[in-house]
């Protein structure tokens, strides 16, 4: 581990302490290219009123502002606790290179956060999930995709 | 299924369709409350250079905006997708009682979109993932989380 990695994981744990001040939730996070900060954010869900608002998804979305791209190849986040689902998620979209987290998710859910039941929920076939799912007109849907694949010029991501 | 569940799909195809005109990604939603339609978005991906802005996750944030909440319980969503894994954990951290799809994830990896095999990466351990993820100083992490748990007045979600 380089002494760079630690100061960069410092600073997103530093984050999250100090956004209980605050009133957010305990997670921070940072995200790093050539050895530089694009973007620091905090958890924002209660402050903000959107449950997306993780520090991850916040720092994701500040750092492809900065960089004005949806790719964030060549990067490396560092959060102070391990990604959700969701989080982890937009991780993969941005095609983000490495993480380096600090608590886990039993970590988590000892302090009373959804992370270990949402990774239990997505195991679980979909008509064995405690939110229910159900597909609908799917003949009408796909049309959309027949149409996407047979453009021209469009920006794939 | 009634018939406003088949309305309420063929507004999300709707504007998964009108989407490709304006540029975006392929997939639409609308949150659906008491009968009532409280948000509608699109995909804007690139539109927007933000990985995280998939129609369910616009679509949640704009219904928290209109509802002035971080919960939409009694919300439910029709996608014209099978949600990936971020917006499934979207969904769960939003609360949502019910999701309505209409194409599934073959489906989108068949167009090209990662949905399945970011379900596959999730289902692995942290150590056989195509992208690297490292513990860091959890001993420094915990003790956010243990200052949470002390804190009285906190606004839990």
């Amino acid at each position: 581990m380089e002494n760079n990695d630690r100061k960069f994981m410092l600073d997103a744990i530093q984050l999250s302490m100090d956004n209980l001040k605050q009133g957010g939730g305990p997670f921070g996070a940072v995200i790093v290219k050539d050895g530089k900060i694009v973007a620091a954010a905090a958890n924002s869900v209660t402050n903000d009123n959107d449950p997306t608002a993780h520090a991850e998804v916040n720092c994701i979305r500040k750092a492809c502002a900065a960089l004005k791209t949806f790719d964030l190849a060549g990067c490396t986040i560092y959060t102070s606790c391990e990604p959700c689902p969701m989080c982890l998620g937009a991780i993969y979209w941005a095609h983000i290179d490495k993480v380096f987290y600090g608590n886990n998710k039993v970590d988590a859910r000892n302090i009373g956060f959804d992370d270990s039941f949402i990774y239990d929920e997505i195991d679980l076939p979909i008509d064995k999930r405690k939110v229910e799912f159900i597909q609908l007109l799917p003949e009408e849907a796909i049309k959309t995709f027949q149409t996407w694949i047979e453009m021209d010029g469009k920006t794939e991501y």
